[in-house]
């Protein structure tokens, strides 16, 4: 074949690869779900299965996911997993309490030689902040920051339409940037003070224990169930009127605002997109407002905080975005 | 003359201005400084006046120094100021305390106008941290991130070799990410517990003023001088072993890392540099191991930073580097 004709067919190649879905997995702590993903935009049913314990049992389960979508064609395969990931290799280059032993994985060379398809491994922050970025209205944007809220705090941060992965695939590691300077309160990584610990669902139940206690049972019911207090509890509890449930709330949107605040000095965003299972307990319009009281005029001037557009879906539509694009070389 | 010549005639043009040097200008709010830059050097003798009252004074200023510069030929004039810079119109679309009523000038209009050459017009941190990227070692790495520690603290994100703004021109306002929670510090931005109030020059007197508080001379001769207190006799105290003036100084260290460390797990850079006229006072390898300290293993691992390798000349030669790269258009 000549070289324009093999330019001609690497061009059809790469145009039918683009026509194709790929499979995007969101591995989590206690379950993974996978769904076949084109155009930013999930076009299957999704399947999910509990998460198994240890790292041999969770690629099995992986597999047996992806063997579940063999009656599609894919272009390959993404995963979103929490910790720190080598976008090249595809290695867990940094540990995380919610998946013990899954540092030092070579995921997307063991997922390749069992699939025989192309995977792509990410951070589940990142990947669902590349989804966010990618919806209509901010696709062309300079800089869009993408915050998860649940358990912990993630962070997914893309300019120009590229996903920012620093110099040792740690960027937008922003649930530990520090909010307090006195060894207040220990974060699940071993460090004090961190955004997680505060703005984060453990944060969010920390702060109804400290402000909970020396409360009576008749100011808040909440005050006799402080060894059993969930995140849907305080918010319903709040969601009901009680005034100590509010309080610690808007204490927990304080601090929520408060890594939002150094993220604008940093990156003086477009857009921030709060994702994330507590993100629908966000009042937006409580939270914009706090952030622009502690920002200089022109970096507050130009705040938007966005409710996500993808729900729990963006970890498994970034994830398969990430594999067509890089075949597409959208994403280098 | 033909498009292909025309073409050809830009490129010489082109060819030609990269090899004029720039005028490189930093305006502060004490004094102006301007030389000549090529090749992110400086190349003649710097010349300084110093800063006028008021903003026509200061323009008049700007002026009489380009007229001392021009027996060279010049490419442009590149100017480094305090505020935040919209780097398309060169107007000061931030205020700063150093150069009051300095907002809403419309700098490289009005410079242009009286000057007759290009202008650019850049916040000074970012000149600065501009210039530092484009040293030796530095100009290939993905994240550079400069931090000037003077009277205040700026800094200026160099990504891929290119400046990065943000979305409002506001991006690496790093003076104002906030590291304590409880509206401890009051900074000159009007808002509580920058970074600034606590890591500049300024925050490292109040950080001395508050330790010193219930101090007896007998302990420090600074106990006596807490109203003329300044960075240079607490830190010439602490070189002379002055044990209270040391426990401020390592406080300071403090100060700076918990910025620093901020910024290491939203940016992940392959290098720290630190400039301004504190820097000279850094221990740096205190300052490496308290980052390192604070932050993720994965973060903490590539954490680099480095002394400034310009001092004081950064903004001057980062400004004039502008103006030259614009003509290149390296810097789109």
């Amino acid at each position: 074949m000549s070289r324009a004709k093999g330019v001609e067919a690497n061009k059809i190649d790469t145009l039918a690869k683009s026509h194709m879905p790929a499979l995007g997995i969101d591995l989590g702590g206690t379950k993974i779900r996978a769904a076949a993903v084109r155009d930013n935009q999930i076009i299957t049913e999704s399947q999910q299965i509990p998460t198994p314990d240890g790292r041999d049992n969770i690629i099995d389960g992986l597999v047996e996911l992806v063997n579940k979508f063999r009656t599609d064609v894919l272009a390959g395969v993404g995963i979103a997993t929490a910790g720190i990931v080598n976008g090249d290799t595809g290695e867990i280059i940094g540990s995380t309490g919610n998946l013990p032993g899954w540092s030092g994985t070579q995921l997307k060379t063991v997922m390749e030689s069992r699939t025989l398809l192309p995977v792509h491994v990410e951070n589940d922050a990142n990947a669902a902040g590349y989804a966010e970025a990618r919806v209509t209205g901010l696709r062309s944007k300079r800089c869009v920051v993408t915050v998860t809220l649940g358990t912990g705090i993630g962070g997914g941060i893309v300019l120009h339409g590229r996903l920012f992965r620093g110099s040792n695939w740690a960027a937008g590691e922003v649930g530990h940037i520090k909010i307090a300077m006195e060894n207040k309160r220990l974060c699940t990584c071993g460090l004090f003070d961190c955004w997680e610990a505060y703005g984060s669902g453990r944060g969010l139940i920390q702060t109804a224990k400290d402000l909970l206690e020396g409360v009576s049972d008749e100011q808040t019911p909440l005050a006799s169930r402080t060894t059993e207090l969930t995140t849907h509890s305080i918010f319903a509890a709040s969601a009901d009127g009680d005034l100590m449930a509010q309080k610690i709330v808007e204490r927990w949107h304080e601090h929520v605002s408060h890594g939002l605040v150094n993220l604008a000095h940093v990156l003086n965003p477009d857009c921030f997109v709060i994702t994330g299972g507590l993100s629908e307990f966000i009042d937006f319009r409580l939270l914009e407002d706090m952030v622009i009281d502690h920002c200089l005029p022109t970096v507050g001037d130009s705040i938007e905080i966005r409710q996500s557009a993808l729900g729990g879906q963006a970890g498994i539509i970034g994830a398969a975005q990430f594999v067509i694009d890089e075949l597409l070389h959208l994403n280098k």
